[in-house]
């Protein structure tokens, strides 16, 4: 069957990947979209320095990580699909049902996440392996292209929840590519009443207002800072030095959300975070809870992620795909439409 | 009159200081005993960095550090003295009165921190000034000398209230300098079950089991996680490097609480952070409240600090204690006792 894999840096197209066969409780499933996630970018470039510093974690949590980059890596983690049919003593839903589900397969005993994976397919491909208790049901005629969002708003939401932030407290969003906004919408879902969003690029400034900013900042012309002051800052950039400069700036006692993923060593003054007795919560991904509201969120029109979807390829495309979402005047989030 | 002042990075005793003069709210104390503070021996050494650093920082938090280096510096805000006289218009406790207060002098509409000053005294002199309604009198006929450490167990208390920790949570303590015995003596105030102290000096180990450490670990021997998993970890060292050490070993939801003052640049991997959704509390000082619970704590017995005085100098030699208290296995807590 078609996919599209990493291979020495670069999205490839195949024609010839073996059609998965679902074991007991999984399901196969055709890909119906797949949305392309920052991560799977920087994974792409940066592939070798990730395993790296997983490699460095005692940590179990790095086990999922154990990639081979030297062969076929598969990826897809934002993905809506249609049931095809069931592994061996397997009940789940009747064939053509539309489902997405946390990225996450069960084999026996063995848990794994859908993300990296030289064996276990992600949604760049025309069918994958799901796990039978972990599909949902697409609910009230949601497109699939839509669908496939519930991911990356899951981690906005998550980003929110674990702020611990409420309505009355102003919020800054440093940084509105798709976490950023994703962030954005979890915030206005919650009933914040301010909520100012950064970004250079005038395009994403634009579709953070669209998505729920009351206020836009370029930070060329100078630091939110300057005039904002924010109870909890959300950091959607993850390039290094944006940390420190939030832990110079920030007012005391400010909360400090890391959702942007940077993957460098970086530098910072704890001195600066002391001084204003700041509070740094890191967050990754969502729990199963805040994905299925996800999901309820963007089926119930509560949030419309339809602006957030600035482009759509096929299998075939996805490398050159992986070169526009670079520019941000272009792009916010591109699905891939096996 | 005598005091022992910073100049040139060194402890300078001088007996030609004026007298300072009681304004409106303020009283002229004698002091009687004043401990030396870790972060005073780092501004001996680094108190360009730190000033610098203090400079870059937009908030008004770095606006206590207007000072000198040029010019002689006071120091001393771990102090207990004895109530000589009030200023004009001022109420305050009967001459003789043993106080403590919180390092704040307030003039007029003025309100300074007692930490480093060219003006304002510290407690490394003969006499100082403070302020009427902050002064505490020293309950249950407690010694000027323990209750002197009033300020570094606030510090302590402050750490662990910031953290929430509960007592059936298990809590890592890493460095047992005079902090990181105040965090583990509030920590067995308030019934953790399970606290566990790190230190490289033998000294510093014993002194934590004295003061309450349920366990104690040799980091030469292994990293404390190898063992231990706490749900708190609190960073008392104060040194680059430590907390991107702690981010990279500690459990998923690990709460860090920084209360070493690293005064320098560092690095850290947001990376290891991520992926085990660390939270990062810095933490400084007190609030009014808990500094009154620390006095209370250790006037009432809940709190021994005797096996933390490890030495006694007069003004002359507060320099060559400054030097001693490099040693971790002579000194813990040196007073100064004018």
């Amino acid at each position: 069957m078609r996919a599209s894999v990493l291979r020495d840096g670069r999205m490839v197209y195949r024609d010839d990947v073996p059609d998965p066969v679902p074991g007991p409780g999984q399901v196969l499933v055709a890909v119906k979209s797949c949305g392309i996630c920052g991560s799977d970018l920087h994974f792409a470039a940066h592939g070798a320095e990730v395993m790296s510093l997983s490699g460095q974690m005692s940590s179990a949590a790095g086990g999922g990580m154990n990639v081979d980059l030297g062969h076929d890596v598969f990826m897809g983690h934002e993905f809506s699909a249609e049931v095809l049919e069931a592994g061996p003593d397997t009940e789940t839903h009747a064939a053509g049902t539309l489902v997405t589900s946390i990225p996450v397969l069960v084999s026996g005993t063995n848990i794994e996440p859908i993300v990296y994976s030289n064996t276990t397919l992600g949604g760049y491909a025309e069918r994958m392996l799901l796990s039978a208790p972990l599909l949902l049901p697409i609910p009230n005629g949601l497109s699939p292209q839509h669908a496939a969002l519930t991911e990356p708003m899951a981690v906005g939401l998550h980003a929110v929840n674990k702020s611990g932030i409420q309505p009355g407290e102003a919020a800054l969003v440093l940084g509105c590519g798709p976490i950023g906004i994703a962030v954005i919408a979890a915030l206005r879902l919650r009933g914040v009443e301010t909520i100012v969003a950064a970004d250079f690029s005038p395009k994403r400034r634009e579709l953070a207002a669209t998505m729920g900013a009351h206020q836009t900042i370029d930070p060329a012309q100078g630091s939110p800072f300057d005039s904002v002051h924010p109870a909890v800052v959300f950091e959607a950039v993850g390039v290094p030095g944006i940390i420190d400069d939030v832990l110079r700036r920030a007012r005391h006692g400010t909360r400090l959300v890391v959702v942007g993923v940077c993957m460098q060593a970086d530098t910072v003054h704890p001195f600066f975070a002391i001084a204003n007795e700041i509070n740094v919560q890191f967050v990754l991904a969502y729990d199963p809870n805040e994905f299925g509201d996800s999901l309820r969120a963007i089926a119930e029109g509560d949030i419309d992620v339809t602006p957030m979807i600035t482009g759509s390829v096929g299998l075939e495309d996805v490398g050159p795909a992986f070169d526009d979402l670079a520019d941000p005047e272009q792009h916010c989030k591109i699905v891939v439409t096996p």
